[in-house]
């Protein structure tokens, strides 16, 4: 295992490996890494020669008000659990390193960020991709793994990497649950006792929406009232939305026909959680 | 020497030579091809094993009231001529397929882009960044290679290529001209005899800078009062602007130290002209 902190030696270590035939896998992370993380990490060793694990808690995705300073970094235990799960190398670049004075260019994505979380969190998913590509330049891995609980992320990224012709195949996996049905997440931490029993409700009014649309109920505005209600029968969870969308174009569908996917993001007290589902 | 037409098709091509140890260089263009193009070819041609010429005319970087339409294609002759200066391989992709239905990721370039040409034509250079990203991303060339013509568009395509940690070594080539002076452009074509003649003005102004520059005259108000002299006593010259800035940050300047380009934007009839000098 090697920790590498510099961009222009990512870059020579990956030539020599390239040059070698070996295949690399990428798993761009923020750290605070939980088993969905993991999970993509074994799914990159499975399909790769070398597994390269990236840490960097990304400023420029955080709107102002947003918990980029709070945001867990538990660097060291980070380390183990990427290794254990197949890591070979670990890029820990610095905010400095990737960023330095005079920085000044910026991945725009399009329509696919109109909606959803892009409505809410403006300039977000310009520091994904931008950071994301940067990774992608620094590794040029030929996989990159990320997980489905960022569903709309997801579709973000796979735009970006069309529309650049980077060469790059992006793998997106299925998202990983506590017992409890909520979706693993690094945000989870900041839950109280008392939150962490409220915040089932997102996987909840998930599960009814699913098997309304089992039982034939197409009505996308029926099923979005029905997840508010059940959403907000919760002292501690306020919606930031809840939307049904074309699961290809992201935009609001009213009868759901065909991919279709149910995102929704709640605050549990001060923390914004998200999931979704996905049909078809 | 090969046509291709299909991105994917360019980037098998290319993975193919790189992994038998070749070294591929990229001259990318917009075809009406003149000797300043010719001689980044024979550059490419000297330092790589394959030499990639893209003729593509970019419609992102046109203005609604810019030349897109008429801009000339005189494609076989453009083959021609690359090919004798060392092209192996024309790449040239329609504009279905660069943007094809539902494109949507641009990359958007910063403060190098505030004046100049980008304070008069905005849109430009994002579009010009996107393209070349998209280019450099089909070819995977180890060298690209651009004229100092477009001394903007070099620094802010170095920018970019530093900013995305885009793996590319940018070669800035000098500008090319006519006997008389004029730089050489694929949009000279569009002046009439009488135009062509006034068309020096830019060059006859430029040398006049740089005399005054070489006596020891630092204060840029009164070398741009002197050039704009120049260039109004033509009678079909209109200044678009003309600016002495500092030559790597293109931030304005009053007094001429260290490096500083001398940048100005003059329309000839209706065409539109550029031209530079770079000092230290």
């Amino acid at each position: 295992m090697k920790i590498i902190r510099k961009i222009e030696q990512m870059q020579e270590y990956i030539r020599k490996h390239r040059r070698a035939g070996k295949t690399i896998g990428l798993v761009p992370t923020m750290g605070a890494l939980h088993e969905g993380h993991l999970s993509l990490i074994r799914r990159a060793a499975r399909e790769n020669d070398l597994v390269v694990v990236s840490i960097f808690v990304n400023p420029i995705q955080f709107g102002p008000n947003e918990d980029f300073k709070k945001y867990p970094r538990p660097f060291a235990k980070d380390v183990k659990l990427a290794v254990k799960a197949g890591a070979d190398i670990i890029f820990n670049p610095g905010a400095g390193e990737m960023y330095p004075p005079g920085y000044q260019t910026y991945v725009e994505p399009g329509e696919l960020t109109a909606g959803l979380c892009g409505a809410f969190r403006p300039a977000h998913f310009r520091g994904v991709v931008t950071v994301v590509i940067k990774l992608f330049n620094s590794v040029l891995a030929d996989r990159a793994y990320f997980g489905q609980k960022d569903y709309q992320q997801a579709q973000v990224i796979k735009q970006m990497v069309k529309d650049l012709n980077l060469q790059m195949q992006i793998v997106v996996c299925p998202i990983i649950r506590e017992k409890d049905g909520l979706a693993m997440s690094s945000r989870n931490q900041y839950l109280s006792p008392e939150e962490r029993r409220s915040a089932t409700c997102l996987h909840e009014a998930l599960r009814v929406a699913k098997a309304m649309v089992s039982s034939g109920i197409k009505d996308a505005g029926k099923i979005k009232r029905e997840i508010r209600n059940i959403i907000q029968s919760n002292l501690l969870a306020k919606v930031d939305y809840i939307e049904i969308v074309d699961a290809g174009s992201l935009e609001p569908v009213k009868q759901i026909k065909g991919q279709a996917a149910i995102a929704l993001a709640v605050f549990i007290g001060k923390t914004r959680l998200i999931d979704n589902m996905v049909w078809g």
